[in-house]
């Protein structure tokens, strides 16, 4: 499913970054659906609930349920678009695989505020998979999340905020550095936990941003400290491929969700070549 | 026309950014052409004449030259691929236009090398344009370009050798920091030479590989120092954008080549995604 979402994020580069990834996709012979997303045209957010978008986001999410329902998968593949395009396919997922489905949550963020903390809805997804946030989305989520087979990997720092709700929710989580070399920690979750059938969130940006260039933190023109204070990821590309690669040999991966891909200079030389005299003619 | 030849730099990732930059650029309703390129296959480069992958190179040329023939357009844009990628085009060009058209050739690099000096082909184009070099590849060149009608723009540095063979063939070229605000040295040659279509050889290197990622300097996993000595780009991507506008306002662009595209990270995380357990089913 692909989903060009940007409004959770309200960056309208999210867009090009959904249709990005889906051309460096593998082709595959399962059903595809693209769930329509309006183009941003240069206005404003509008609030509803503290959440900007939030009626669009919610007939998208609904838009990406009938889609799924549609076809009613074993697995879901998702191209986002920001974090919370994963609503409607770890919903869907979590009824049809019950206490059998586990939730790898490959993130440098927990995606668990609500409006009273963030007023971007993609920062949270989690929450609402697990019934905490507001009431409008989470009624999209029929089956809630069972918090022990939730697990957030890659993630080395949270705010105060975020403290205290992964404390609540009782989320449990690994640290970059555990996972650089082993996927040991993941695996023992899954097998103590009689996990069988796995979805994974992969934000990109869980990627340090110094190795890997389409991510919201290398965006161009930036003030010098526009990102203080925010975590930025440490994990590799080739090791969250190893880290993926072993756990699919030990579990059924039924769900993937690649979403926050923001490749800025593929952006600038797209809109650079469209200005060109000769591109006109 | 796409070429995503790859030889000339002995570098497979040019063909994966020949195939995303067509996917980055505009529709267009004039014909397409595809040469074809064969894949590499991790054989070490075949040398005749001192030129790496020569055979093939020469080959894909000819290819290029009948692609355009079929279809005698009036102006071409070639989406490369290695610089050699422009051999065909501008040929066909200077035999089309002759004596009025101008080659801009926006480069870090003056691609003024033969093989006496260096074995990758794609250093020797714009040599070869000019009658200089092997003479397999400056037959396919009936009409020579004159130096007169040819600027390097953007150039900051250049070796000994190049040196030399510059002042030999009389080009002349002009340093990024005089075009970072103004295209006035462009539009002053292009009016005192009587340049009334142009042809564009814009090699992607110009600009500066701390602001744009898809450059050979950029590759990862490179150690330290790799690239010494080897002058790299200083402009930025808004000021090519705008001295071509402005030199597209003054003279009839007939072709443009973009060339030595190379998105690192889209291709890695184009094979990270093909390894994914849930792709492949």
């Amino acid at each position: 499913m692909n989903m060009p979402q940007w409004q959770g994020g309200d960056e309208p580069a999210y867009s090009f970054g959904s249709e990005l990834l889906r051309w460096l996709a593998p082709p595959h012979d399962g059903p595809e659906e693209t769930v329509a997303v309006p183009e941003p045209d240069g206005s404003s957010p509008p609030v509803s609930r503290g959440i900007k978008w939030c009626a669009a986001l919610l007939s998208q999410a609904r838009a990406a349920r009938e889609a799924i329902e549609r076809h009613a998968p074993d697995r879901i593949v998702t191209l986002g678009g920001d974090c919370l395009v994963d609503l409607a396919p770890m919903a869907y997922l979590s009824r049809r695989y019950g206490e059998k489905l586990g939730v790898l949550w490959l993130d440098a963020h927990p995606d668990v505020m609500s409006a009273a903390e963030f007023s971007h809805a993609h920062a949270h997804v989690l929450a609402l998979l697990l019934g905490r946030g507001d009431e409008a989305f989470t009624a999209e989520v029929p089956r809630k999340l069972d918090a022990r087979r939730v697990m957030i990997a890659g993630m080395q720092g949270w705010n105060a905020d975020e403290d205290l709700i992964l404390k609540e929710l009782g989320i449990r989580h690994i640290p970059p550095a555990v996972l650089a070399d082993s996927s040991r920690p993941i695996l023992d979750w899954i097998e103590t936990e009689g996990i069988t059938h796995l979805a994974v969130h992969f934000d990109l940006d869980v990627l340090d941003p110094a190795h890997f260039s389409p991510l919201l933190f290398n965006r161009p023109g930036m003030p010098e400290g526009a990102f203080d204070g925010i975590e930025q990821g440490r994990m590799q590309l080739d090791q969250v491929v190893r880290l993926l690669k072993e756990i699919g040999a030990a579990v059924d991966m039924v769900g993937l969700a690649i979403a926050e891909h923001l490749p800025w200079d593929m952006l600038r030389l797209r809109n650079s070549l469209a200005e060109l005299p000769i591109m006109k003619s």
